[in-house]
């Protein structure tokens, strides 16, 4: 017990076991991969009786067994995990363990694990766990980017500065900003919707070819998938781990999406920009006036940490002939790792988000900053109606440092008037509005595409 | 010129210049960049002229010119990638240079870059380099994954050793290992297919919200898409970069997916293997009997380079504001390795496989190394027929080293006609005919349902 | 406790529990880290003590306390963690538990934390925690290598083929192929030493100035490092992370230096190869043939895991100005895992090593597969003195498929005593034993050198 | 030349042709690799001639050839480039120039690549052309270091404040921060000298065994690596890749170091914070205010791309047996764009420092943003002389929003005078002086230290 992680940081990247949050780190814990794997044996057992093959009693037996054993205490796991070792997986003593608490109850050794080799349940319970791993994630992902969209709907006309390459550019909305944070997350979430979607069975055998319990082996394959809840497999991917690394590709994707959001907050809620500020901050006992945006932080330190994984997943497809020596084993901790780290990064953004306070008066003070500057694009679209000189006029004004209102080269041609509302920001806003309104209505249209989806 | 790659590697990673090859490292070049750069150029000129703020002739002129700029030798590329470093992009010099070529035939500043910032030019013509190297790229996957098919169709019933863990396993059929290779591909085609075709176009002026071009933005901005033969954009997606990141995962899938079969081959073709050999082989001066798999290993040597660039592209997607200060420079030499590494890896893969001599004699005689231990399985199942003890006697005949069908314990209870059957490998490869057939009839309906898709 | 991790897993990948394991995982697991956390608080309190802000008794009695919280039990790790996620680190609560603790026994909460943000702390447990893992490692690094390099000793004048991209290439010796293995281990251990031995103290306030304890500071920075048997900072690093990524960097290059032996070791253990075989196997109840490598494989795995580890911690070295948003909560598991999976990879390859067994037998026979062709080279030069056609005449006899000794064009001019002097491959070994004796000559110098070293 | 690469993008990343620039690009350019690799030959007939094998003449011939051949326009790049496809590499078809070349002067074959196997020229070719792009980069390191160290020099008491995960925090100065800059740098340039002192010469032969040229094999070996100024080598290292690794893993920490200042201006040279400002800051026609701090967004971009590609060279350090198939072609180009990439990114970052303006009066001015806040840690200490309520009463005032120093429960203990210099930030600077002229002093020390050193 003295070696376990997970309790330290788990809460803390966002995927702890506390009541009302993604419980997404339970999801891929050391119980669940056991409770997973568990689920596969019995769901091979009740499949191979379908075939035939097991007494129908037997199979109800399995199912039992591997429930009990599934039920917290019904399993030493850590003397799972040492018996592990010598054969390279757990499943070996865990198909041992399952058979000897079968056979007390009369059911044969043969009714156990029929057919199907380690693999078949290794990747069939990682499957059922990241599909399960996976809804908590969509939930968080989903919560994160209706907050988004809230924040896009109430703040479409909200006047701020957009930036480029850190330095003030021209006006927008926080509701066009808002915009990239929900279409990033949506476009993500979609994308991983239909990875969760195909994720396959898996039933191959010792060596792909089901010899063992031919000719009953496809029929057995379909069942199984059925009974798991899981997509068919057209044939045994036990070494074509494309389904794998679409996963990890996917979840990579996320992580993506999640880290812009949360950069931008992390930026916004400076002492400098003192735009946004979260509703729960992280204080300092030594520095009352501290108020660290610590959700979207640790959704950052999260999210970073995905791309790692991603490539030692897809840097570990060569699997070579009928079972990889180590790219396989390879998986099993990283998918794990993507599923939490991916997951606690959604959780920990979408409490950002939906508690985030939204300082507009920062906002305006923000696009007066550079006196009018941010405007010079368009002043100097309007002088050129006057002069031909328009863009050397506003370019010495603007390097001259004194407010463009005033400089006497262009009031020569703009009224004072003409000036108050060429320098207006809220009058510079382009197609952000539109913009906003456009990708909520498309937004409106995908939801309800997705109702009755994977969920 | 001193300075410059592409020539001494290119060719041996599989994307060279060679007549007859793929192409895909032109269609990422230099040269590649800047026609794209002036193609996007041009169909903005267009759009605009169609929104109704440039004159037709004038956007004639400007089209006509920057083909003319794209020819070989109508720019120079050095003095442009000079001139690129001050500003941080090469779209500032190059709508310099486009705009004074163009002013010598009359057209005006205005109708050149209109409403545009230098990121929408990258990002489009990044799409449009994208289209094009994938187009080269899923040919060669193509071309793979018919050899591999082929392959399956031919060797369907072609016994073979199945290896697990580096160790004999069971007899299957050359046919059902190929079967891995092209499935793996298939999936990982459908999978860039899919990115490709959701390609958009980028249009959002200086920060997103379209404001020189108000209220025309969004109509020029699906006119841009449309003339460039790229989706349209929802929204500009300047710092949501789910599409670069969606294609850079979709190459990270493909090179995975070529790894396998590669390294299926070198292994195969090795010394002590030999059960495959490629149709052009490397040799050696000074060691004649060397058939050195080249482009096996070639594509595994691009392919192992992927995943570390998919992990760069996953990890810049936090762009901040409306413009990433790094994160989105990242991205453009980064994309057109992917594209280049992935599409060499395919090329040489293709090689590999299309000219495969598979030796179906050594084969037969590696089924038969452990002396029928690799049917010990098989033996045990029909010796349980007759005695309870069938396990432990196998058992002891496996680990005795002596030839099962010898094993006094063992003719006890079988007949040597029976064990003669028992111990015949093609006699107990399961479903692996099955999964080829399998394989294959989907495989014919997912092409016919292909055809007419992205190509 | 539902959803730790650890005990499932680390058992596998060589880390576990187990009496006689390396216990790396231990020395990473939430436990050791709230232990290292609690020994930097105590050995800062007696650091303040010596520099007199902190009363003698006052630090002793926190000292005591520290240790009694890390006890078994002492402290309630899953509540930490929970209480951790509000301020974005665990020190912020592990403080309170602290103070309050202390203060039962009339200790002032200014004797406690003395001067120090949580990074200070956070910093300086991750080096302590690296340290001692650190150590653990480098005890299954050496005994690793010298089991590689009691092999090369062993094995120093055995023949075996060497192959070259996968085919027989020439004779070398078994134990030439061993001191490949030790070097590379030696190699990296060395810079692994150098990275563990510089790990510093962290010591700068709230924002680098130590202002708190000014003008003390530097002085209590001194005796802390001192205490804790760390390296002394030259100034805070809290954003300068070197010594972080240097770290990092070191175990990437031990993994992949653990990733060779692991990889020859795996297949030449292959049924086609049987050269090599583990000492303890992992079998298969169905396949009583089966000798799986399980140790090289699994340590294999693990270090397949560690370069995207790296790429992670060196991708989050951007820390911005005085203590990053993200960047730094990224290292925390990231380098746990780092240490963790390297260190298992070295502790299941020392095991796979230790017990190895050399069939010294199947590599001379598998010397002779290509009939003499691997030493045609030799052949070449022997027939060179004789005829000027020697190549074309040795290429068309490697061609024509029949062994050198009886093509009449050879024996015209070579009699057979000297083609059987030509042709045996122990004549041909060339530099092999001498290396072998030069490397384990230059081993014996370092290994006396770094005697008395970080151990 | 249509498909080649490097004019477009390497000015922008910092490492073109330009004169005054590092010229890195150059130094890894194709041209670079042909002429490192036609030296190596050159230096391997001396060698081979020094140990008596070659005639001395003949030796001089190849070295002048090699010469001739190394020059513009001596040699086609593009045809060696294709004719390297065939074999793997570009080692055979060079040699047959090279041999060629050299017969029509009288130089037997025998004199050329003497007992050498294409790997041996490639890895050696390798580390020559590294250690030569390592001492460009060296360089701009230095030049980058340097400049950060004067800042630190000039700025040592310049007050401004340090942010703590984007909040103001306490008072800093500028020197301070510019000490984590330099002394990352100098760190970090350490351990890449550290590696490129350390590159080895490659010399084994067709299997490690330098079979060809024994006995003469270890003294050429140690020649070659004399001629050509590498180390030399204990033995081969052609499935050894520690010293391949070590130099990635070098370059990644590198780039690292850069990204943290990099990162810092870019943030400081936003228009909200307003602190500092590029020397020749990137432009905007449309907005004339725009002042992008180019070098440093594009040394980040730079600095962005380096992590993959250390991963990806860590997890090619899986060699099997006496040449890898594949894992050893991933080097070449990968390591051919860390030395580019990194090189470019100090380049850039070098610019960026070296023409910084530091805006001291907007520091000044952000000092102030909070109205005393960030000095409530201090006021707090101060008022506990007086009260019990100190931290209570400050924390009150903090949250009130008004400052500090018209509090009443706060002026009730503490004078206009007092407070006055509590809330000088100034005088709350802690040890900021004393670290910066510690590491200026620790720095002065190491520079003289390795005068005389690598370069």
């Amino acid at each position: 017990m003295n070696h376990t992680r997970g309790e330290l940081f788990d809460p803390l990247f966002g995927a702890g076991p506390n009541p009302g949050d993604s419980g997404v780190a339970a999801a891929v814990s050391d119980r669940a991969w056991v409770v997973a794997l568990l689920e596969v044996e019995a769901a091979l057992s009740r499949a191979a009786s379908a075939a035939g093959l097991v007494a129908a009693e037997h199979a109800t037996t399995v199912t039992a067994v591997a429930s009990r054993l599934a039920e917290p205490g019904g399993l030493d796991i850590a003397d799972l995990g040492r018996r592990s070792a010598a054969g390279g997986n757990p499943v070996i003593p865990l198909v041992k363990i399952l058979r000897t608490t079968c056979a007390a109850d009369g059911v044969p050794t043969s009714a156990v694990h029929v057919g199907a080799t380690s693999q078949d349940v290794m990747d069939s319970a990682l499957m059922l766990l990241s599909r399960r791993a996976g809804h908590h994630l969509l939930a968080d992902l989903r919560a994160a980017a209706n907050s988004a969209a809230e924040l896009a709907r109430l703040h479409r006309t909200t006047p701020m500065v957009a930036r480029t390459l850190g330095q003030q550019a021209l006006p927008t909305t926080f509701g066009a900003l808002a915009v990239c944070w929900f279409t990033g997350l949506d476009d993500a979430t979609a994308g991983l919707e239909h990875a969760l979607s195909a994720l396959p069975v898996q039933f191959g055998g010792a060596a792909g070819t089901l010899a063992a319990v031919h000719p009953h082996g496809l029929a057995i394959a379909d069942t199984l998938a059925d009974e798991l809840g899981l997509a068919r497999q057209v044939v045994p991917w036990h070494t074509t781990r494309t389904p794998v690394a679409a996963l990890a590709a996917a979840l990579g994707v996320v992580a993506g999406a999640l880290s812009k959001p949360a950069t931008d907050i992390v930026a916004m809620a400076s002492t400098e920009f003192g735009e946004l500020a979260e509703g729960a901050p992280g204080g300092s006992s030594a520095m009352p006036h501290k108020q660290n945006p610590v959700a979207a932080i640790t959704a950052r330190a999260a999210a970073r940490r995905v791309p790692g994984l991603v490539s030692t997943i897809l840097s570990s497809m060569d699997h070579e002939f009928a079972r990889a020596a180590g790219a396989w084993h390879a998986e099993w901790e990283t998918i794990t790792d993507l599923l939490r780290l991916t997951g606690g990064a959604a959780h920990r953004l979408a409490s950002s988000l939906g508690g985030l306070h939204v300082h507009t008066d920062t906002m305006a003070r923000n696009l007066d900053l550079t006196g009018g500057l941010i405007l010079a694009e368009r002043v100097t679209g309007a002088l050129a109606a006057h002069t031909d000189t328009a863009r050397d006029i506003v370019s010495a004004a603007a390097a001259s440092g004194h407010p463009l209102e005033q400089d006497p080269e262009i009031t020569a041609h703009l009224t004072e008037g003409e000036l108050h509302d060429l320098l207006n920001p809220s009058h510079y806003l382009g197609h952000a509005v539109d913009l906003v309104d456009r990708a909520l209505a498309v937004r409106s249209t995908q939801t309800d595409r997705t109702l009755g989806g994977l969920e």
